[in-house]
């Protein structure tokens, strides 16, 4: 990716996404005023109008950098979208497409024809390249993949054959090797015949003949250390790195524990294959944070806000469907107890009451579970105080807001029995909501699953199910 | 900080807690031995196993880097913790109080006296001891002012006066500035007179006698130009920087879409008076989409997964109030339909259907909408084309989920507008649940609150209330 100057930003992005709504506007409205009038004089004036628009839209592109030209394509509707899609010079579409998100990506592309992809194609670099063909259509990729050198090609078919939470998907080849036994002058001097180095070069890798990794050379030591010194005497000999086949997060962990920029990659011998950079590491952090937002509330991925119905229905989907199947569960513990709901009609109106509070209370025990292992902080050691704890908390809140709920159904119905049997429900189901709140994601984790998948899904039919059955069975066995 | 360097992690981190916890579990097996037996002969040898234990751990600590130990701390109930932190050597505590999160370093603080805190904090730079001072003892933070020499002490000034949602809290001022009108060789010299150059430096800063930003100075390119090039032929001009009260997320994003690794901060007259580098954005984004997470959860803050049970109450039992509040509502409003359940008691058994698939249905949307907003793609311009994309979807979903439903109905009672009317009763509930799903957090916005903030909680009280009506006053209307 060639390097873009970025530009003091005066204006705010939403500034800018405004403006950029705003001349789309005015360019729709002469259109449809061109639509209509179909007096030939009018017609001129009308394209000159638009013209100019265009014109002044395209310059404002211009000045954007790629990134806020993708944050302006996201946050448009498909049809608009396209509009500025066109007037992006095509010697950018490959940075803006790497840029995009998954989904707005492919409404991008599916714009494209085959000439332009492989334009926008031939400035990437391999691993750009590898992050981009899954998408592409076959005959692009074959096309791009025959144009490319074979240290290229190589480079491209390594990449793809990691998955994507794996380091490999992720390194790139931009690196600067140097030798251990040669002075800083001459790394010094090696740097200026190079005229550019690769963006987030914040150390050199030192490499021996075979290409083993001996250790990196951070800038901040070239820069501080007399010139006559020898690598060997300034590089730093065990640095942080990763394998190509090692977790993608776990990197990502280790970039943000270590406060580190770049990192090399080295294979079982310690041949360094590529590097890792923060940028990166930064967008893996934000992705997974995104997904675990996303797999608590039941979607499937990400959603470009403007998707379609359909692409939508798609995506949310799966978990509705669960969720009717738990729902129905529910509504068939109840009829479990027809019979006693006809003899006292208030436990219908209170039975949502013991549920819904049980899922609340069970949502926040399975949030801070979800989190705490994310963080790596819940191992088998601790599970059983974890449990304890969160137990100590539901028989607490329990005890507390059953209490209150207890007087104010005693208020309604004036039945002392019923506020206590409503009390001893809440009670029970909140502890139900704290034991399933930790046993869930502890399950899920063990059986190799992302432990937020569904979670709240999950954690609602539990409590949901369970608060009817505990509340309409004590008051079976309790009050009829 | 001084830089620590980062041993190559042959084990994993879990493996280092692991083997934490359990040389913590023999010491505390040695400890009761002590306790239990008198004999003075035992005592001793149990003393030597003791503090071989105690050395095997320390000597465990100190290579660990101090992101590590503070990761482990967070992991250990409250008194093993205590036991590592009396471990670690003094000269670290200072780093690793900066790494710990916010109530776990309360629980740390608490256990060091003044003269500890003194130490600590004496290593640390103006944004550190920043950082930290709201949480010491005030004498302490006197005493440490004190020590400080003026610049020192009107930078923690500076930095203490901004929120913690401002850029000047984040910023740091480890800069190197440089003058325009010298050449790159006599830069080099500089630099090599230093000895060590802040971390993060990937960026020297060009300034005129008065202080204010003239360019900045990529490292890359002072490495790859002509070293009898000016500074000024060779910096960038007009560099990203950020004003100390501009937004601090804003500046995260800034720095994601951008790649930065350091940009400058000046103030209203152009003057350079810090920097934000990218550790201490990747931690803010970190906390963002944490905070995101807890809040659609209704947990007020992260919480320390070792808390006491007191501590997590008080986190949690603002939220489980309202939606004590809201359940109570939803419970009236059955209450207004109980002749109709008692005619017809299958209406209690299959409400919980509509409210539950509603309840689910509007978490989707607006766990979309709060990432949308998150992400600034949200506009006014496009809420009306949300509002009508998120309808579609619920009214679709609503007809095919409400329809088997419908028929599910239909088979248990045998009653055909009993199956019409629960279809009806889900329609209009995902309907409404999309409805609120879009209006809740934009409200929230347009009120200057956290979009998050609680909507979990409030969209299910919403399609509990509305599902319930619906269904039992079309019921009402139809069926009897």
């Amino acid at each position: 990716m060639t390097e873009i100057e970025v530009k003091k930003t005066q204006e705010s992005l939403q500034d800018r996404l405004a403006q950029v709504i705003d001349l789309l506007q005015r360019q729709r409205v002469v259109e449809d005023l061109t639509h209509r009038q179909d007096g030939q004089h009018q017609e001129r004036v009308d394209n000159l109008v638009h013209r100019q628009n265009l014109v002044e839209l395209q310059r404002k592109l211009d000045d954007l950098h790629s990134a806020d030209v993708a944050y302006i394509l996201e946050a448009l509707p498909v049809e608009d979208r396209l509009t500025v899609w066109q007037l992006v010079k095509a010697e950018r579409d490959g940075d803006i497409l790497l840029e995009v998100s998954d989904s707005v990506r492919e409404t991008l592309i599916a714009d494209m024809d085959d000439h332009e992809l492989l334009a926008a194609a031939k400035e990437m670099d391999a691993d750009e390249l590898a992050d981009l063909a899954p998408e592409l259509p076959r005959d692009v990729v074959h096309e791009l993949m025959e144009a490319l050198d074979s240290q290229q090609r190589e480079r491209v078919r390594s990449a793809l054959s990691y998955d994507e939470d794996q380091v490999g998907a992720l390194m790139d080849f931009e690196m600067v090797t140097i030798r251990e036994d040669v002075s800083l002058e001459v790394v010094l001097r090696y740097l200026r015949r190079l005229k550019e180095l690769p963006g987030h070069t914040d150390k050199l890798f030192v490499v021996d003949h075979d290409g083993v990794l001996k250790g990196v050379l951070p800038i901040k030591r070239l820069l501080v250390n007399d010139p006559d010194k020898q690598v060997s005497e300034v590089m730093a000999n065990d640095p942080v790195s990763f394998h190509p086949d090692g977790d993608a997060y776990e990197a990502a962990q280790a970039f943000e524990r270590y406060d580190l920029i770049s990192s090399p990659v080295v294979d079982k011998n310690g041949k360094l294959i590529g590097r890792l950079t923060i940028d990166e590491m930064v967008d893996l952090i934000r992705e997974e944070s995104e997904t675990e937002v996303l797999n608590m509330a039941g979607l499937r991925e990400e959603e470009d806000i403007f998707a379609s119905v359909w692409r939508s229905l798609r995506n949310r989907w799966s978990w509705l469907a669960v969720n009717l199947i738990t729902a129905f569960i529910a509504s068939r513990v109840i009829g479990l107890f027809e019979g006693s709901i006809e003899k006292l009609v208030a436990l219908a109106a209170l039975m949502p009451i013991v549920a819904g509070i049980g899922g609340n209370s069970g949502n926040q025990t399975i949030t801070m579970i979800v989190r705490a292992m994310a963080l790596d902080q819940v191992s088998t050691g601790n599970t059983s105080r974890l449990m304890r704890k969160e137990l100590g908390v539901a028989l607490v809140n329990g005890l507390i807001w059953g209490g209150v709920i207890g007087v104010v159904a005693y208020m309604l119905y004036h039945s002392w029995s019923l506020g206590v049997v409503m009390t001893a429900a809440m009670t029970l189901n909140l502890l139900l909501a704290a034991f399933m709140g930790v046993l869930i994601p502890m399950t899920l984790a063990r059986l190799g699953r992302d432990p937020a998948m569904g979670s709240s899904v999950m954690i609602t039919a539990m409590t949901d199910s369970g608060g009817f059955f505990i509340f309409l069975g004590l008051a079976t066995l309790f009050l009829l």
